[in-house]
């Protein structure tokens, strides 16, 4: 909604991004302002820590511009990176599940805009709102389908199947057919994490993931003379087929 | 409840069996009698498949005795363990989160006994019923966070120190003070499987282990002298302080 001028009102601003998210996608104007009467958009920097592991939470994160990063970190601050997040996912929403305890960190990798919104709101709105609560079930379930295909991936993939994983779930909506080129969305060191691999690790695997199918990587871009070569090479040690059924739902949920 | 001979009734053997598994265990009688009115008690052999990962599905299982194995299985049969589950745990049920498909295959290590109920009196059950949903979030939410830890670990523990944090979850209920003595639930193969290790890298990092910590193993049963030389070796590498926060959620989710 407009006023006269064509601006857009914060709220309506916020509402916007806010039905982009899956698990808001069915609620009505009224849940939407019930959730969001009480949003907060910041503009942080590089870096910012939005909330720490085991802190006791009370907002949590929608993203709207940048990238995220969510890990666990030991005593000697050795991490592992759960996720690196964009625009349209929400971070932190699950400790209303958790003793509201946030269960790992995020970052900011980039310069990012996100709104905050109270975990209160959100706790009570699931309570009452069974549409919401079902949403919200699904979402975590495709996250949990998520988190399993990972652990496969690390447990029967080898390191370039794993990086040509990733490159493949970059060009799942591109044509399938001929030549293709993708963009690596962050820097290959935060890619290197991502996958749970050392920076030599990624390396000496994404050499050998050239050699295998042919593709080709200049700076942050990546070549590919087919799909299918790269498919044919990763998703042989995969339980699904590509096009794999998660990514589609994981759009949906 | 039980008759005037003392016996109790399928139904209510049932119900006991179901009021184990945290999501229902807020429900009330009402609810657990609409649950489990197409509740069937099997009795299946080791070996015995319960559903097949991409199948569609239409029940889904409370195990009741033995050990039950989630797995996904590339085309070549190369498998990747996602868990092991004993009484108490319910497996198949997210299927009404995805679309009514298994997202993983589901098989007995052992003789066991299983309860099978209808996955569309869950969904009526859960849709219509905020208390139930609630729970079931919560449930979801914990699994979300203990996926987490396992690739946390796999990330950043090695291969001994993935050990000694399976033994430390089955000790965790023991005295914490003294020597211990502790069963190994199953066999090594399956436990090597369960950690996403190969049979020679869990022997060898058993010795490591071994050799760390003055841990003993005899058969199937490990002797420590003490928890905490344990969880100092493997907790290191951990971001989590023993004993875990996420043990106790565990349990009460």
């Amino acid at each position: 909604m407009k006023d006269l001028a064509g601006y857009q009102s914060d709220h309506e601003i916020i509402a916007d991004k806010m039905r982009v998210v899956p698990f808001f996608r069915n609620c009505d104007d009224d849940a939407i302002k019930r959730l969001s009467e009480n949003a907060v958009k910041h503009q942080y920097n590089k870096g910012k820590l939005l909330f720490v592991h085991e802190d006791t939470a009370s907002r949590y994160y929608l993203i709207c511009s940048g990238w995220v990063k969510t890990f666990r970190e030991t005593l000697d601050g050795t991490q592992a990176v759960m996720d690196i997040l964009n625009a349209g996912h929400v971070v932190g929403e699950t400790a209303i599940f958790n003793d509201d305890l946030y269960s790992f960190s995020a970052e900011l990798v980039e310069n990012a805009e996100v709104i905050s919104f109270p975990l209160s709101d959100l706790q009570n709105e699931v309570e009452t709102n069974p549409k919401l609560a079902m949403d919200m079930l699904k979402a975590l379930a495709q996250r949990n389908i998520k988190q399993d295909r990972e652990m496969e991936h690390l447990a029967i993939q080898n390191a370039p199947q794993r990086i040509g994983c990733f490159i493949l779930r970059l060009v799942y909506n591109q044509e399938q057919e001929g030549p293709i080129n993708v963009h690596l969305p962050y820097d290959k060191t935060l890619i290197a994490a991502r996958l749970g691999m050392q920076p030599e690790t990624f390396s000496r695997a994404l050499g050998k993931l050239k050699k295998e199918t042919g593709l080709e990587v200049k700076g942050a871009t990546v070549s590919l003379d087919s799909i299918q070569q790269l498919s044919c090479y990763s998703c042989a040690m995969c339980s699904s087929e590509f096009p794999c059924h998660d990514l589609k739902k994981m759009q949906e949920s």
